[in-house]
């Protein structure tokens, strides 16, 4: 058996990854159905569209490491994003239903900094300076959606849920 | 039926973390018997320790919210502990398994960030500054270990794994 290498397990992390981005790609049109605030609806739309671009840098990554883009189940995002849709069928009607979707995607916005955070510093270890460069392109847009997401409960979806009661 | 309140969504995030708190607390002396470094060994007990604490503010906080400290499964945690153990397993004797265990406890210390992160707004919304200060404290722990964890990971143990490949 060949040993494994740090490679080996940024190859393993990088399809962990890649199955979770295309589970949250078919999960985001459901939250922004889903949630009430116009504001919060466009703002799970933009981050649909990003979510695709992050996809495609995904399968360039896969290329320059010379493997097929290729998913492995990860129970992780199979269960935060199982929660985010307990929310939505539990607080459906509910003034804190928004409330809800913003933290259910804020678990989503930290799983993925951790295992973009992760990948970066695994990809210039491993001297992968344009895989590096994608995936930080992708980490600084989970930080900025998950800044935004905060600015968007406190500025006005808390409240709400708040004064509603 | 009861409208859920933001009240209500207060009470499930708090009994979410409070499962997985537990939980967590009982994988972190498999991930320190497992870790390589000393000095990994030695973050994770350290961890635990602090894991305890968190527990306890956790039971603080029902109790100021008058209701009994009792969790509900989180499927999230469940997961993102399955892929810790699953690299613990399938990277056991590899020089990249302490960086493996350090990327599955920074995605435990995101959830969590993700978690307390919401739970303080929240408290701070509902008027509840006495849980608000409980789960501040926690949350800069899980900070501060996440950062803890990448200095670890880019210090010495990221590259262990490289030059041992």
């Amino acid at each position: 058996m060949k040993t494994k290498t740090l490679e080996t397990l940024f190859h393993e992390t990088l399809k962990d990854i890649y199955y979770a981005e295309r589970k949250i790609l078919r999960a985001l049109p459901k939250m922004a159905r889903g949630a009430q605030s116009a504001d919060l609806k466009a703002a799970f739309e933009q981050h649909e569209q990003e979510t695709q671009v992050q996809v495609e840098r995904l399968q360039q990554v896969f290329e320059l490491l010379g493997k097929p883009a290729r998913g492995k189940t990860c129970p992780a995002i199979d269960g935060i994003l199982e929660e985010g849709e307990e929310t939505l069928e539990s607080f459906a009607g509910s003034p804190a239903l928004d409330a809800g979707l913003i933290a259910a995607a804020q678990a989503v916005e930290h799983y993925e900094m951790a295992r973009y955070g992760t990948l970066c510093g695994w990809a210039r270890l491993l001297g992968m300076k344009d895989a590096e460069k994608l995936l930080t392109a992708t980490l600084r847009e989970e930080g900025a959606t998950d800044a935004a997401l905060t600015q968007l409960a406190d500025g006005s979806v808390n409240r709400a849920a708040l004064e509603a009661a």
